[in-house]
C-alpha cells in the first residue's frame, strides 16, 4: 500500500537507518520515500499451524503474493533481507489481528513474539514504481501525494487451506505508450507483482466504478489514458483478515519492512 | 502484410522449397503459412543513390522498419538469410515502381536487375504472430482467414532524405490479459516490429474509425477486447511510394521473401 504524503519529510537514506529509527521508536509512520533503491515488503506473521497453508497460498498466487523472504519457525530474522533485521522491532507500526478483528496497532511486537510464529515478507509495488519513475513514467498518485487506488476484483485467488478470496489490484492511469513500457518494465520484476494483470475495461474484472476504490484514494484518469491494473499486496492482508485466524500480525498500511535488498537485485533479466 | 486465406493450400515445409518454387515460377502467390518457423521479410530494392537515405530512415524508425538484412550494392544475395538466396527470383511476386506509380507486378526481376541496386529485407509480423499463436493467443484475422487491419496514424516517422510519412500500424483485437502477454512476447522480438506502439484509444494516434482500415480487411472487436497496435512493414512501402523514386521494387502484398533464419533466432532474450 502506498502512502506517499510524507515522501518529502523523510531523511532515511539507507535501509539500516530506517530500521534503526523504527527499532528505537523514533519513526512510527509510513516508509514511502525512505531508503530509495531498496526493497520494501508487506509483512504477514502467522502461527505455524497456518504457515504451511499460507505459504501454499502465496506460491499459488505469485502475482498478488510474491514472496521475497520467509523466516524459520520462531525466528524473527530473515538474514537475506538484512543481517541485523529483527522483525519484532524494525517495522514502524504493526497491526495485530485477533479472530480477524483489528486488536492493536503497536510499534513493537517483542512482547507478542513466540517460538510458534512464522514471518512472510511479500514484495511491494514501491519497487516497481521506482523503476517506472526512473523510466520517466509519471505516476499521478505519487505526484499528487495520495495513496494508490485499489480495488477488489472478481478474480478469485487460488485457495489454500483457510485462505481464499478475491485478488485486490492497484490501478495507475497511464498513456497507452507508457502502459506498454510499464508492462515491459514490470515484467522484469516478478518478485514485486510483475506485469499488470489487466489493462482498460475495468468491468471485465468486476470493477464497476473506478471513482470508488475499495482501498486507498481515487485517482483521476485523463481521456488519453488507460487504467492499468497490477496485483496488489493488500490481497494477502485481506485474505488473512477474511480467514479470521485466532492471531496474526501484519504491517500497518504504508509502514513497510525496509530491507537491504536492492530493487535492482529483483530484476529477473 | 498478412494474407492468410491460402494458409491451408501450401505445402512448402521449409524455406528452400518455398524459394525454389518461386524461383522456377511454380508459386506466384502469397507466402503466409509457408515454411512455418522461419522469418519472412518485407522487401525494398532501391537505386544506390537512395540507399543511404533509406538505410538511415530504417535505423531511425526501427519499430516500423526493422532491418533483418541488407545486400552489398549490386548484389542480389543476402547470405545471412539463405546461402542460395537470389533476390531476383526468390520472391513469388514483385511490384515495380516508376516515379511512385505501380508499373508492373512481375514474378521475376532478373531483367530489371542492375549493379546499382541495393536490397533491404525488413522484418514482418508473421514471425511474431507465430509466437503469439504458439502462446495460445488467438488472432481473429488468422482464424477468419483475412488480412490484418492496417491504419495510417498521426505518428510521423523520423524522416531521412526524401523518405518521410506517417507510421502505418496493424491492429489485432485481444482480451486485456492476452494484450499484456502479447507485449511481453513481442518485446522479445525487436527485429519483427517488437512491442506494440499503442493499445486502446485509437483516436490518440489519429485513427477515427477502426471499421475502415487503410490497408487490409476490417477485424471485429468484441466488447471484452482492446485494439492493440503494432508498427507495420507497410510503413516503408508507403514511404517509398510517397517519395516517388524514379525506380524501386518491393514485394507484392503478402508475397514475402522467405528466409532460412529461424524465428527463434530473432528472440532477443
Amino acid at each position: 500500500m502506498n502512502i506517499v504524503s510524507n515522501r518529502q519529510e523523510q531523511a532515511f537514506s539507507n535501509p539500516l537507518a530506517m530500521r534503526a529509527a523504527s527499532r528505537n521508536g523514533s519513526w512510527t509512520r509510513e516508509t514511502s520515500g525512505a531508503a530509495l533503491g531498496y526493497v520494501q515488503a508487506n509483512l504477514a506473521i502467522l502461527p505455524s499451524a497456518l504457515a504451511d497453508d499460507f505459504l501454499r497460498f502465496c506460491v499459488r498466487n505469485p502475482k498478488a503474493c510474491p514472496l521475497v523472504g520467509i523466516s524459520e519457525k520462531g525466528s524473527p530474522r530473515i538474514p537475506d533481507l538484512g543481517v541485523d533485521l529483527d522483525i519484532r522491532t524494525d517495522v514502524p507500526r504493526y497491526r495485530v489481528w485477533e479472530d480477524g478483528e483489528l486488536a492493536a496497532e503497536p510499534t513493537d511486537i517483542s512482547d507478542l513474539w513466540s517460538d510458534d510464529l512464522v514471518v512472510f515478507a511479500i514484495g511491494c509495488s514501491f519497487s516497481f514504481e521506482e523503476a517506472l519513475i526512473a523510466n520517466g513514467i509519471g505516476l499521478r498518485h505519487v505526484a499528487e501525494g495520495h495513496n494508490v487506488a485499489m480495488y477488489r476484483t472478481n478474480i478469485e485467488c487460488v485457495p489454500a487451506g483457510p485462505f481464499s478470496g478475491p485478488m485486490v489490484v492497484s490501478m495507475r492511469p497511464l498513456a497507452p505508450a507508457d502502459a506498454i513500457r510499464a508492462v515491459q518494465i514490470t515484467s522484469r520484476m516478478p518478485a514485486v507483482h510483475g506485469a499488470p494483470i489487466h489493462i482498460g475495461l475495468p468491468a471485465s474484472i468486476g470493477i464497476e466504478n473506478l471513482d470508488q476504490p475499495d482501498y486507498g484514494d481515487p485517482t483521476r484518469i485523463m481521456p488519453d489514458e488507460m487504467p492499468v491494473f497490477w496485483a496488489c499486496g493488500v490481497t494477502p492482508q485481506a485474505v488473512i483478515q477474511a480467514a479470521r485466524p485466532k492471531f496474526a500480525i501484519t504491517h500497518a498500511p504504508g509502514c513497510m519492512l525496509v530491507t537491504d535488498k536492492p530493487n535492482a537485485a529483483l530484476i529477473a533479466f
